[in-house]
């Protein structure tokens, strides 16, 4: 037996380091979750007919006549019979500044924390979803991500979701969480900078031509007119994948509402694939996208992170952030991929 | 009820913020673990009987004549009554390159994966542990960062600890990891730019400035004469602590022979008031010392983070770089301060 060396991979843009531990020789079957047990959900503040456990609704969409009329709860009343409601967090990590506060001050967690609940039915999640519900799901993103852009003292805005409790997910009811932030994170710092500096330097932008690259690499999964889906080249997760639109648009807010259609299908059928491949597993995803605080990040590209929970970081990679990943891309990618064509065929049957 | 704006927190040295989220109120006991069932241990390979499951030791401690002698195993021979005993990691994240390959090549994870076996006692852990057994598994913390530190494809050494299941542990047995890199980690490189930054302007350690500030903070947890424990200004994680030598040590190979004792007395007094507030909660530590490629590091402080498993980092972690913790570390500090008292005590006694 040929004892092969693990192969150590730099990120695209980013100072992270990764050991693709081909010694453990583990494959996707290892990684299919057990069946649990479905719990019965009782009182889910989350689902219709709870709508007073939450705070008032920032924004609903209804259904009225064919027509989707867009409104708000009040402090008293409560709308009924909504398509996609948003709620703010009860627990926030970033609360608003009080009115009346000139200058804010830099130590205060300033900003929203809400919740998009995606569906009336409890548990239609992405990977299972209607297409004509994931829609009204990105049309919201936009909506909130609208709103708190225009806010002074917001910087940046993450869309993010987690999946069963294991990755972090308090509730089990299918929901997306939007976090505006006072200041702009490191992660997408760090990205900016390096992207602004390959466009100096090529007049190009570097995520273009890592999807140019990508999509004839082994670690390609799905595309379709507008979007790209594959495994990073340094994957710090087993199955981890990202969705580019294949448009250069720096922010989420660029996208075309005729590209709406387009990225529910992604979404639909990456997700699909994954939920399929190793039977529902707990997993994160998070947008990134260009800082709302006014300056121009031409040289940046929004795309979307989707990192299933299927390993422990421990000691390691939290002393030394440098991270083990016993899955290879190319092999996460190559299971994905024939997942996503039987998606395809699915789709393609209902439609 | 007055609501009270969460707090953004930058850390000492790095670009990493964590907000500490008062609103949630969440308190010690909320962390407190349930008690498991105790499962019966089986065939574990870290066993005394057990040494022919792992490979050949590189290093085993045995007592004679109440003097310790150090051995190692040979392929065919296994050391019995052993006091500590290092053996390779059987799914090494990195392994040496072959012999005769010139140039190393960057993209091969080279170094080594040790696992040190820090007992016969299979669940002796150092929260728990006699503190002469913790001065034998701090020597052959020792032994094997020299041994590594000689070798001219190793730049940095890192020896972590991960406690349970939750944290990563695949095995139960009380054992420390050991990886030598050909790299040296993003995460030490920053705190060199940051400390190394700071000497240049000050002539002065950053860390040893931190102690001075802490030692009189409402995070203070523990000191001796030779260390000091504390929760740091921007704890990521719920109850996280740092450990650091008082006098300026760049590496543990710098630590005196002398400060064993002290060492271990500090560890099994913090790591016993963390086991015994939250009922032997999961954990991760890891060491930071100065690389060993050669360079000089005079600006550096060597210390141990210790990083209890009591949350989950989600999509907003994963994919901003931002934390959100929601134990104040003065509140942490305040009980794992008042359970190190209790630990003293009960060392006192026993001594």
């Amino acid at each position: 037996m040929t004892r092969v060396a693990n192969e150590l991979r730099r990120d695209y843009l980013l100072n992270r380091w990764v050991v693709i531990a081909t010694e453990r020789k583990r494959r996707p079957t290892d990684f299919v979750q057990k069946t649990a047990e479905r719990v019965k959900v009782v009182d889910c503040p989350f689902c219709p007919e709870n709508e007073h456990m939450t705070p008032p609704a920032t924004l609903v969409y209804l259904s009225k006549n064919g027509q989707i009329i867009k409104d708000k709860d009040d402090d008293g009343f409560r709308h009924k019979n909504w398509i996609i409601r948003c709620v703010p967090n009860l627990y926030p990590a970033f609360t608003p500044p009080k009115a009346g506060l000139r200058r804010f001050e830099k130590s205060k967690a300033f900003g929203h924390h809400e919740v998009i609940i995606e569906s009336p039915i409890h548990d239609e999640h992405p990977g299972q979803a209607r297409i004509s519900q994931l829609i009204h799901v990105l049309n919201a993103y936009l909506d909130r991500l609208t709103e708190f852009s225009k806010k002074s003292y917001v910087k940046y805005v993450s869309i993010f979701r987690n999946h069963k409790r294991e990755a972090g997910a308090s509730l089990s009811h299918a929901h997306t969480q939007i976090i505006a932030t006072s200041i702009i994170p490191q992660l997408i710092k760090e990205e900016l900078k390096a992207s602004k500096r390959f466009w100096k330097r090529n007049t190009k932008c570097i995520f273009c031509e890592i999807i140019k690259r990508e999509r004839k690499s082994s670690r390609f999964i799905f595309e379709n007119e507008k979007f790209i889906a594959f495994t990073p080249w340094a994957s710090l997760n087993p199955f981890e994948f990202w969705v580019f639109p294949k448009e250069h648009q720096t922010s989420l807010l660029e996208m075309r509402k005729d590209s709406l259609k387009m990225f529910a299908e992604t979404l639909r059928i990456c997700l699909g694939a994954l939920r399929n491949l190793l039977n529902d597993p707990p997993y994160n995803f998070g947008f990134h996208i260009a800082p709302c605080d006014n300056q121009t990040y031409y040289f940046y590209h929004w795309h979307l992170e989707v990192y299933p929970k299927l390993a422990i970081w421990a000691g390691f990679e939290k002393s030394t952030g440098i991270y083990i990943n016993v899955i290879p891309p190319e092999d996460a990618a190559s299971s994905l991929r024939e997942y996503a064509k039987k998606e395809m065929e699915r789709l393609a049957v209902k439609s």
